[in-house]
């Protein structure tokens, strides 16, 4: 084996330890070095079990090591592009959790910093990493289905996230819908030009107290002049229902949900199968671990990035014409204005 | 057996003799006595075959006999409405090929002979008596998926319709979506209240030509809450598309398409399956059946209909609502205005 | 429309009834002309019904008669052999209810009189002419799946038949099996050469105190060197299970159970859809009205008859053996024997 | 987190560096502290990439070693009886690659040694720790499908091993069918009493000049009185084909194949789906996690072990009653002979 890539973990959270478990232990070529959190002690938790060398409080320890190729930026949302720009300027590699942020000028300064410096910047959208997603994007590309006409996404949560998590979410479409919106653009290959939104509270008329919806379904027209449309729901009681479509002038391919096993119970009363599984993490385990894998992969032998930070930008324009489509009653809105 | 009712066919075309058929082989409690048709060579020739007592070039022969206690009305579409208003005068239950008609004017003076009359009208809504379509109705109607959050509809032909055809069919809302208007009344037991439709010309750009689209997007917000969407497609090339789904804060139910067999292929490159049923009258022969069974039955015995003239103007209703949305860029617009 | 074929249906019970309705209502290049039955009334009743010709209390009547150009033979199965003779004495073509006889050297003269007579001789193996088995049987030909390897079949009835019926049916294997045996020699295109049963009584003990079987599974080796295998269960309580496979050297086909409809209920419990429809009535509906066009077709057109009396005696032949290796506790028997 | 197992790996080959990878990886709960194998070179690289402390030529050293809880028996299969005899006699745990061996009296041997030690020893057979296969054994055992009548199993590998790996496998029955007899037990909950092998050599001719066959049926009958059968394959070219069944009187329960993806694609010609994962590691990735697992959760909290040496012996013993009974072209053959 070559040279591995060494890399520095920002965040000590759940989806740190995440990537800490699939970069430890399931892609040989990387390796974690040093370890930031602004909660010290759970860093230096973190650094024990999983036998890292530095832990620290301040990220830019990391940031000076010169021994880190790259880091993980997995920190609270609002810090995501401030520690961006800090490592692109220590001229790192970034992996960095979705969203970049919200503020549109806030990644457009992280895309030109990242640009200056030279680096590679990947965005964790984990479903383009998904082996079914992947196959559905194949297909399309190869033309087996023709010219695309109409792209279909339901994107479910299985369970309404607690309302404090909602509230400072930045809302429906920039908290769940970003990962839809950017999958119409990676199964279609085409930019999203307008989008039209409606919405509702059904789920819990707590959401609808702080100001969201936890329903809505969206349509957009893209730039190869397909129609697309996404349903969200934030509670879907039978588990993660995650599917997409894609149809066209010669065919039509899809993604169905994945099931923990493969049983049918019959009996006099109905067949019975297993439900789709349960939430994100054992949804895109499998993703998890293959986005960390090509990032690490670009960043040592120069391959491309396939989720980069012009994907991220695009995502949160989107979200945010549909916020607005919703807010304006249903109006279509220019993604560009 | 007790009495059959006793039929009078108004039209002989391909409509008129799929119910005919269904009515002389397949429905023991009615029996065709007359058929009438503006080609009174294509009239005397469906008597012969069928044995139908009387043939007749103008339908009002049919409405002057005593015997006839019930018409089909398989006309053209523009004759739908007048014909259905003779024949509630004359004392005839009523069986209309959809729609009514494409005024909604015209439409309200049927629903206010027929109830003068108080004769039975049944308008063709052939879904509604799909064995599938009737399952997901009733889970719904027995609260299995608990309150109503989205109905999503995929509605798409096999094959563009010649564009002599589609010149007089009142456009893609009118012609085809209004089935699926229907649907989403039907499955959620609630009226669409407001309606936003966005549309492309991909499939044929003759059909741009003639000012139709071929290819739409239709959301919808229900009088219950809900939120609803139709995507629709004048060219599926795999076959007729034909699915439902609502979804509810108790779970989902869904009708997948329909396959002419029940056979699996593996072999070294993939697995293979047997396409969707490839038109109208393979998917729902048998609600084609059932639904002129539910008709006699509820002449005969008195049950309710189950697809009323306020059915056909509902859906009406809102495919001009949906219509304008479209020719407007797709803003929302309120189906009552 | 060129001549009908006039038909003779001797017998007037369920099975007679179902190919009258099909005959009737279904098969235009077919007419009933005369139908008989010990029982006279019902032969009567159905005549009445169905506006046939003539009916008699005596199948000879109808063989007399020179107008009459094929009969269907659905009266009791200890009839079969002697009226299929009679028939072929008068020149009439025949389609025979299964089994044509259950002694073999009954049925080898059957073979013998239809041979010199030159009639068509049909026997009932109805699914010899479903679209699913026929489209497993079409991918084994067109060598899709290479050479044939392993031919599997599971064929399972949804309720235990009544004790007095089955006391007379001649037991499991010429009862139930022979269909499945005559599928395998279908589907693989070869003759069975030995065969080894096992069985066992675990539906009803009372069908252990008439000497019967309720559940059995048999093997066979092919005169291609393949191998095959039949699971029978007399009850299935979750309806009407009929699956086969044909594995090879390329490939596998197979066929699984057909649905009432298509729908899937999502909750927090389970998935749950529709079981296998229910008998063989509803299962192979349309292969009754297949088998009956196409011995029509044979008579009229001269094409090649699809399951013929050969058929029928080799399925006879294998049930015995069958039955032979079961009683000697599960030794292999040769068919030939 | 407590006490952690310590274990000594006996054997380097591949099977022996799944355990390792899963044990260091995926088991926080054990640590693999020594390797042993006759390629001493082999044990020290494991060592060194798995950082595993001591590496050693002979197994007997890690039998010393005092520190050792437990051994995974990794080495050749003749090498497995001896071995599990020695571990035992060291007072250690022991996890046993299967066969234990394939003489009888060997593996008597194992377990009188295994009892008299008192220690655990779990035999590999991954198959009852995969998620679809234990669903299918609880539905079995909670009663959901009743009294078991039929098993039904379909056990084909993807290619066809080498000859000179099949020449010193022990044959189809011992190398293949004995994970089919150990499932068959395992999801009925019943002994095999009976069992009746037909097989053939149609994969490739040179597998019938080392006296071996590449394709079998085994028909079975159970101790409850329930009949079973297994159909095998060396090679299926569209995968690793595993499915299971079991029938009862209340139902049917089954596990089909997994795929890699959930897609489908629809095209003009066919709807073509994804193909059965390819081989026994892809298939039965988790299973070996789970079974490692559980092993080193009976080791530390004295839990009921899942797959025991008796387990072994049993489905060693049907393997032989199978081969002898297809060497005598089919008779039944009593196990317990």
């Amino acid at each position: 084996m070559g040279r591995k890539l060494r890399i520095g973990m920002i965040g000590a959270g759940r989806i740190a330890q995440l990537h800490i478990e699939n970069l430890v232990y399931r892609i040989p070529e990387s390796e974690v070095i040093g370890i930031a959190d602004i909660n010290f002690e759970r860093a230096k938790e973190l650094a024990r079990k999983y036998e890292i060398e530095d832990a620290y409080e301040d990220y830019r320890e990391i940031l000076k090591n010169p021994n880190v190729d790259a880091v993980f930026v997995c920190s609270t949302t609002d810090t995501h592009s401030p520690v961006s720009i800090d490592a692109a300027r220590a001229q790192k590699h970034i992996f960095c959790e979705k969203p970049i942020d919200r503020e549109l000028d806030r990644i457009i300064t992280v895309l030109d910093e990242v640009k200056k410096a030279g680096v590679k910047y990947q965005v964790a959208f984990n479903r383009r990493f998904d082996s079914s997603y992947m196959h559905v994007r194949d297909v399309v590309r190869e033309g087996k289905i023709g010219d695309v006409h109409i792209v279909k996404i339901t994107a479910r949560d299985p369970k309404l996230a607690p309302i404090s998590y909602l509230e400072s979410s930045g809302g429906l479409f920039l908290d769940m819908s970003t990962h839809d919106f950017d999958m119409v653009r990676y199964l279609s290959g085409s930019e999203i030009v307008e989008v039209t939104s409606i919405g509702a509270c059904l789920v819990d008329k707590a959401v609808e107290e702080i100001g969201d919806i936890d329903t809505a379904i969206t349509t957009m027209r893209l730039a190869n002049g397909a129609l697309a449309v996404i349903d969200n729901s934030r509670q879907a009681v039978y588990g993660y229902d995650q599917r997409v479509e894609v149809f066209g002038s010669k065919g039509c391919v899809c993604a169905d949900n994945a099931t923990g096993d493969t049983t049918s119970t019959y009996t006099v009363e109905a067949v019975t199968k297993n439900k789709p599984l349960w939430d994100f993490l054992e949804r895109f385990n499998d993703a998890y671990i293959e986005e960390a894998r090509c990032f690490i992969d670009s960043c040592l032998n120069e391959t491309e990035i396939k989720a980069n930070a012009f994907d991220g930008l695009q995502s949160i324009k989107v979200a945010l014409a549909a916020a607005k489509s919703w807010r304006l009653g249903g109006v279509p809105v220019k993604v560009e204005e």
